[in-house]
């Protein structure tokens, strides 16, 4: 058996290569199997990180692993589904087991977390790259498209923005992480957490969403152009975390939370009685701006009035 | 927008990449949605092609697009499953146009003759690979899979076995292609057929099936693995081209149908009531030993003499 064969039983013995539920045939076989029960339809995405454009190398595997099917599994979220499970396609330049180990580890972590297991996959040699392809289920009719925004509906976040894109600096080595604050943002970046739950709860609710990855500006473009309307985002209700606001200054922090990508929490547009009714089911919505006739985005500040978008677009961790 | 946000949309106006039948939304939003029939289970493989690894670089565009959706669509025909689509993971070093015109119409080229659609994907900067994730559907307990191989079951291929792993000097340039076996085995090579049909038509009647990727021999191996039993091939049967034997010479041909890698077409055990029913229905089934019990899997001659079988194993591109 060459050492390669044996990485693929290494993966077939980790704690989230479990078969159940949804998932009839796990990894072994030429193909995985799924059901996806009546009602219901497969949600799938795919995205590659590679080593030197999207996370710095070398890195902590640990957390690689981490942040690898987080990336992945906030699509899932995005479309409100239901998470079934992912597979890794894994290319690494040489077998170290230290460093596969850790990498498992970490994929158990947020695997755990996010009720994902693993089915499949392939580890092959070369530069070190990860492609996750992810598996959900919505009930037919219910997944969540960035096309349905409304003129009327208020746009809203799932959290503070732009922490990842303040932790650059630190995951870069610009900066050392020797605050509190360095700390919370550095996690941030690392291990985002997928919101799936909230994702879930915009079913039959929201208009429009999905995951902010290229930067709030950036992926609010994608809603404008799918649902052919304009979003207003008013630029003092973007919600900056007080760790970004202290590591950062003001200025930057609002840069970060504007063009800053690597967040991974949802933005959506919402009536105002959805907005209601997630409000006092007690959900994290923000609301930042609203839905208008046009097309594009514009950032406003509190009367209406459109301000200046200069730079503040797609900031990924290099071109 | 990017060059990379530009590539996107170019494979999202390729022939392959459209929506219906089972494909609900393809790409474009946070992820694609597809619906599997009641009844049926989704069938998904994902496998990863790094250039210098499973292929040369530079190689012929078009060609790599065939064999890159071969290569995993395969995959599905080992397990008997209808196609449904795929999502491409693609990494290039830099935006050629050309190129991926090319790419692309070898794509589009292969996911037609074998009813595929491109669903989604990703496309990344970084050293040249690809990641393609396949989705078929099989009707409940349908599935062929490697752990159903019973003793007095015949073991059968289908089709001439080694001309993929012949065709390995011509593509590594060692020899010219000038002559029309050599134009045979590169056709092989690059434009492998995944043998969707015969694994449909195998539902139902083969006790264990695979695509043979890694050589006769070592996916031999996996069957017998999974089923708990031996395998023995006859030496003698293994179908061998012409093209093989007159390009690469009797013991060369046959050590690339033993241990050659590459040829994607299906190899499974067959109770003998339903060999009979393959072959009357005019199938392209090739007897070439039988399953025993023990493990493991045995050369053997005519008279059942096992016969040693030496570096006749995994036979990649490269280590």
């Amino acid at each position: 058996m060459g050492e390669f064969e044996l990485i693929r039983h290494y993966f077939a013995a980790a704690a989230c290569a479990r078969v159940g539920g949804d998932v009839v045939l796990g990894i072994g076989d030429d193909c995985a199997l799924l059901t996806v029960p009546v009602g219901e339809q497969l949600v799938v995405s795919t995205d590659t990180l590679v080593a030197g454009v999207h996370f710095p190398e070398p890195s902590d595997p640990y957390l690689l692993g981490q942040r690898a099917l987080a990336v992945s599994t906030s699509d899932l979220a995005g479309m409100g589904a239901t998470p079934i499970g992912f597979t890794l396609a894994l290319t690494i330049p040489s077998v170290d087991s230290g460093w596969l180990a850790e990498f498992a580890r970490g994929l158990d972590a947020m695997a755990a977390g996010c009720a994902m297991s693993l089915i499949g996959g392939d580890t092959t040699r070369g530069p070190l790259s990860m492609t996750l392809t992810v598996f959900g289920r919505v009930p037919v009719g219910e997944a969540l498209l960035r096309s349905g925004a409304q003129p009327g509906d208020l746009l809203c976040v799932g959290g503070a923005l732009g922490d990842a894109a303040g932790a650059l600096p630190i995951v870069l080595g610009e900066r050392d992480a020797d605050t509190v604050e360095a700390a919370t943002l550095l996690g941030r970046y690392w291990t985002p957490q997928p919101q799936l739950a909230l994702g879930q709860a915009l079913r039959g609710k929201a208009t429009a969403a999905l995951d902010i990855s290229d930067g709030l500006l950036a992926d609010c473009t994608h809603i404008a152009t799918a649902s052919s309307v304009s979003l207003a985002i008013e630029q003092s209700r973007v919600p900056l975390s007080d760790s970004l606001l202290r590591f950062a200054g003001a200025e930057q922090a609002l840069q970060c939370g504007l063009g800053g990508g690597d967040d991974y929490l949802l933005a959506f547009t919402l009536p105002a009685d959805a907005l209601s009714t997630m409000q006092s089911e007690g959900w994290p919505v923000h609301i930042i701006g609203h839905v208008e006739a046009g097309e594009g985005v514009r950032l406003v500040d509190a009367d209406g009035n459109s301000l200046n978008i200069a730079h503040r677009g797609y900031n990924h961790f290099t071109s």
